[in-house]
């Protein structure tokens, strides 16, 4: 099952050098969700040859302007372009808010439902399941109220093995019990142990997603053991002075941080304006936590 | 003096082929003046080169989004790379609410001030008047409130002819007065005739801007004598009942437009996602008003 993140923007603040205000896209299984939408995210879906169409999820870290202000524009091009599917979004409260305003004002009545679920950021919360995936909610330290997002694949089933299942005759109607783990006694009175005709499945992976934070501990335990931890780093430790007062993460911290929660790859983004070239961040990062990369626009990430 | 525009975004409604929604930048005489700012403007001026701590004046026609989601980034921008200088936006006035509650959310306190003024759509009104340049509005006939603008140059002094006046040793503090039309009597008995002295300056130039508009003669009469005319040309003339439906125009109307206000040349933009290639457009408009061109991202048309 396909479980990887495409990254649509990878500036803080501004855009600059040819690097877009965050956005990023997450196909698990064929369906898609919406990380953040900074300013020329509809933009970027069309250059990398993802159609906005497909979205139905997104979700909205805070009201800092470079991770929402493509999200009006994106709504609206739907509309333009026929959309009737709903879109759920996951956003701070006054989001709605914002949104509204500027439909009244161009008298658009969007043709297609938009359910919005605000997030609240007190505490962690699982916010969204389906077939696929769980999203979990979790506070980080940032200057105004910020989100962070957990996805977790959810538990899949059993692998059969068909060869087996084929050769011994055994009905396929029994199938879908034994991908539930389930053993059976046929009416034959064979005795079939699921262990003996199924494997394990695919153990669930984990993408955490931190946008804008401070290094604080409190959040660490939402964010264990993930195969693909994405978390910023805004400035070089040398500007841990302007980090801490911009509520932000250094290259170094994003590292400490990787290490410290148990992550299989550390995935670094967000990165200043300061930075013409980047390879100083990454050097940074990787010299305590070695499996690191780049969030790169265009690039995608399996998970 | 400088008098030309840049199109920055060229489409209309939704981001396609590359083309971007509306946004031009006004140089005159290397004053910088942004008219629309559709979403992804502040990327289209990093593109082609330009400083957005340049513009000083930002003229908005109407809120369709594709006419202004870009401005909320653009001045958010402009806060974090410190400017100082104010900033005057001329537009609808519920911009004015839009962006303060943008501000509130994102707790952002605008470190330069911001000047707005309320564009009145009722009628035509001169709004703005510097050493350079007069600006007048319009009223558009569009689905909702919707302003055009008209920059004309302001009349230029009289260029002195420089040799003949050295020649005959007539001092330079007379040339101030020179380049504005006045004879001399000098104390030495001289008669300084301000016709043997001077030659007319330039003729003072007009950019007409029509960004989202039915045809509808009321408004013929602000754009007439245009040096350079921008208008909308959404679609070609088979889909006549389409623009009226959408209050916007073809590009055979758009040519009529050029020709009935004498204007000597056209620009043609706002074009529909329908149109992947835009030849269509511009010989439609031709077969009427052959000086057209089309608005191509990134060009600079002298006006």
């Amino acid at each position: 099952m396909k479980f990887e993140v495409t990254i649509l923007g990878s500036s803080s603040a501004t855009p600059v050098y040819n690097r877009n205000p965050t956005a990023q896209l997450l196909n698990c299984n064929e369906k898609f969700y919406l990380i953040d939408c900074g300013e020329g995210t509809q933009q970027q879906l069309i250059k990398y040859g993802f159609k906005a169409s497909k979205i139905d999820y997104v979700f909205i870290s805070h009201l800092h302007g470079d991770h929402y202000f493509g999200l009006i524009g994106l709504l609206s091009s739907l509309h333009l372009n026929g959309r009737v599917k709903p879109i759920k979004i996951f956003a701070p409260e006054p989001l709605q808010e914002i949104l509204a305003l500027q439909f009244k004002y161009s008298e658009t009545v969007i043709r297609y439902p938009i359910e919005f679920v605000a997030t609240q950021t007190n505490e962690p919360v699982q916010i969204f399941e389906n077939a696929d995936l769980v999203v979990d909610t979790f506070v980080l330290n940032h200057r105004i109220p910020c989100t962070g997002f957990k996805f977790t694949q959810k538990k899949r089933l059993r692998k059969l093995i068909v060869d087996k299942l084929e050769s011994e005759h055994i009905d396929i109607e029994y199938y879908p019990l034994l991908k539930r783990g389930v053993d059976l006694n046929l009416p034959d009175g064979r005795i079939i142990l699921n262990k003996d005709y199924t494997t394990d499945s695919d153990t669930p992976k984990k993408y955490g997603y931190c946008s804008d934070t401070l290094f604080d501990e409190r959040y660490f335990g939402s964010i264990t053991d993930c195969d693909l931890l994405y978390h910023e780093a805004t400035f070089l430790h040398d500007m841990l002075d302007r980090a801490n007062v911009t509520h932000h993460t250094t290259a170094l911290q994003a590292g400490e941080i990787a290490k410290m929660t148990g992550a299989v790859k550390l995935l670094i983004g967000h990165f200043s304006s300061r930075y013409k070239t980047l390879q100083g961040l990454l050097d940074e990062a990787r010299s305590v936590f070695e499996n690191t990369e780049l969030a790169i626009e265009g690039n995608t990430y399996t998970i």
